[in-house]
């Protein structure tokens, strides 16, 4: 027999529904179960006295079980929630369950052990769907408007970037490296005649430090795309990518996300606020009496994006704002520089930067010089070659979504948002 | 200006364009240059005499420099294909080449250290956008039918599955290793609740051989459903996905792929023909004669997958066939078994397999034991744990993207499909 989702279920008519028994309890005269599946859950009610088969089936069965009920659907005036009870005539024990080694109690690292447990929560499982949905949007809209998705490779030749934080791999008899970000070949991907790319694929970070929202792999948003004519056209774009996939997150679940997590979902307007570094310190300085530490100046630190979406609040009612015009010294060496400032942004939203973005150096003769000047060489050779047979101007950004999904429902730490977490002590499950 | 796509061109418009110069032909009186964009290509045409300082911006600019250009398109005559050209007002160098390191006669080798270059051919342009649309096509039919995706971690604990083949990472001070595939989260996944999961992503295999369908890092479409009757319920998803995958494809590039690759998009109808692994045996030998050789019974090699086809035409009017009942000693121990013969399959398309699913084993009593008789220990006993808290009956396949990109455009070699190979002797651009 077909199953039935409990959540389409017809009152009074023959059906079969599967799923987990999230209790099971055993009165005088009833067994009442709660069944859940994808879909919703369904109190099931067994007769004790009527229905000896049925309880003599269910003798040692414990909660988080899987079972599946044949009978009907009924609308009954004793069951609380909708009304709506399952009367069974035969069940099947689809997977016995152990006693759960762990309960609401457990701490973070225990519930990091037995994370498959831990995701069958409420909360948990709404965050895993939202974030497949937070990217379905945002995906559409790239291929909407002329994205191509690319696949680049994450087993690199050469320690990429900086060359510190690199993951290095044993390539049979020579070593490789892991992919700290696909950066490198969707330029190469421009450079091939593409014009508009994205990839969602992992990062890696050989970065030994525990904090709140960094992990040694992550999955990336990461587009590119050619014929800007400046940094702001990237922003616009971004603009655009964020309310389509806020938008789609909204519309499937942002009355759940309200009951469950207490967050709004906010579609934000266009422009976002955009504004210079230097006068963001002016203001910060001014409004909130904040000065940034020396060893920070031309960048931004924890406090300072912070404070930053304060003001983005206070002065613009934004949730988000753009920030420009760092220094050269803080910022990657590919980025265009125009007046010896780099063509690039961060994004802030909720207190913290999501992405960085910025117009490409794409003119071999400077960014080689460029990437001297910070001291690069041998293993970045490969790279500048991408430049010399014809490039179009381009620019691009990258999201981590965990981070995104993670600011948007309210979750305290990466930890608890990934699917599994990866860090410098955590490689199990 | 805001630059308009050569494809949307309206005559005597002033317009901007800009992209690659494919040509530039200098003439007696007229320069012509064949520019192109992600649109198509349009020649532009230079009056010697009348515009010299067009002609003195283009000294010394080479073929495959990008270019832009303002004036406007006209409807003429004397041009070919379509009739259209543009007459520039001016002219921007945009990005200049050196002379091309190679030109079409290049062998394999130098086109994969040139690949930025190699990919901008339209054959391979349009490679690359058809595996785009194929993902697209599926993941939207997943997405439709109440899938989520997740991304599961590459970094593994302990080498999976078994324990060959398996790349080796230094994570901090111990070894991590990089999965070969996501079977195991993914797997987790339905223990978490969620019921219906897909993952896109890098697997990885330190397998040391060069065949035109291997690399060591490819793309692949996982995925699994909980709550199956048997394995004929994931046969059965599989279709819809391909039909939905193809039909995308067929709709978007049916017709350039006639033109570009001499290959014809076929939506297949279901069911697809499935036959068990003895009897196709006994239907191979008395159709062509052929003997599978004692090493490869209960099994399939390359050709008897070739002769799979052949059969699966000839009978069938068909490309894709099932084969299934293979034996237990060459499945993995996770295929659940049915008097002693695992319930999974195999797909084989245009002479290849292209993937091999199953019903998983979900009773961990019986998981456990099949593990343990395939020599599985301490390795895999984080995930036998993913089976004693409940977990439904499940089964899936994945999809290795780039080999299905390679058959549909009957290209000969992995190598020259993916966006950038990786293989024992390539680790480079």
């Amino acid at each position: 027999m077909k199953r039935t989702l409990i959540g389409e279920l017809t009152p009074e008519e023959h059906s079969k529904i599967s799923g987990w028994a999230l209790k099971i309890r055993d009165t005088k005269y009833m067994v009442f179960i709660i069944l859940k599946d994808r879909s919703g859950k369904i109190q099931v009610s067994i007769d004790k006295k009527n229905q000896e088969d049925l309880v003599k089936k269910l003798e040692g069965v414990l909660p988080s079980s899987v079972l599946s009920f044949t009978g009907k659907m009924v609308i009954s005036e004793y069951v609380k929630d909708g009304g709506k009870e399952f009367l069974p005539e035969d069940l099947e024990i689809l997977s016995s369950s152990d006693a759960l080694p762990l309960d609401e109690t457990a701490n973070i690292d225990t519930r990091m052990d037995y994370r498959w447990i831990d995701l069958r929560s409420e909360k948990n499982n709404l965050m895993l769907k939202v974030q497949s949905k937070f990217v379905q949007g945002m995906r559409e809209f790239l291929l909407n408007n002329d994205f191509t998705e690319i696949h680049t490779p994450k087993l690199i030749g050469a320690a990429s970037e900086s060359g510190s934080e690199v993951f290095e791999v044993k390539y049979f008899d020579r070593p490789a490296y892991l992919a700290q970000s696909p950066q490198f070949y969707k330029q190469m991907a421009i450079a091939s005649g593409l014009e508009r790319v994205f990839e969602l694929a992992p990062s890696f970070r050989a970065e030994n430090s525990n904090t709140n929202r960094h992990a040694t792999e992550f999955t990336s948003l990461d587009l590119e795309f050619a014929y800007i004519n400046d940094y702001q056209d990237v922003m616009d774009m971004e603009e655009d990518l964020l309310i389509a996939g806020l938008s789609k997150v909204k519309e499937a679940y942002g009355e759940e996300i309200k009951e469950v997590f207490g967050e709004e979902v906010i579609i934000p307007t266009k422009p976002f606020p955009r504004i210079k570094l230097q006068d963001l310190y002016q203001e910060l300085n001014k409004r909130y009496g904040y000065q940034i530490p020396d060893t920070d100046i031309g960048d931004m630190n924890a406090e300072t994006e912070k404070l930053t979406s304060k003001y983005a609040m206070e002065v613009y009612n934004s949730e988000f704002i753009f920030v420009t015009d760092f220094a050269k010294t803080k910022r990657a060496f590919y980025h265009m520089r125009k007046n010896d400032v780099p063509e690039g942004f961060d994004l802030i939203w909720k207190g913290t930067e999501i992405t960085t973005g910025a117009q490409r150096e794409h003119r071999y003769d400077i960014l080689k010089s460029q990437a001297e000047e910070k001291g690069l060489g041998k293993d970045i050779e490969f790279y500048l070659e991408f430049f010399k047979y014809g490039c179009p101007p381009h620019g691009g950004f990258a999201i981590g979504i965990d981070r995104l999904t993670m600011l948007l429902l309210g979750i305290p730490s990466i930890k608890e948002e990934m699917f599994i977490f990866r860090g410098p002590s955590r490689l199990t499950p």
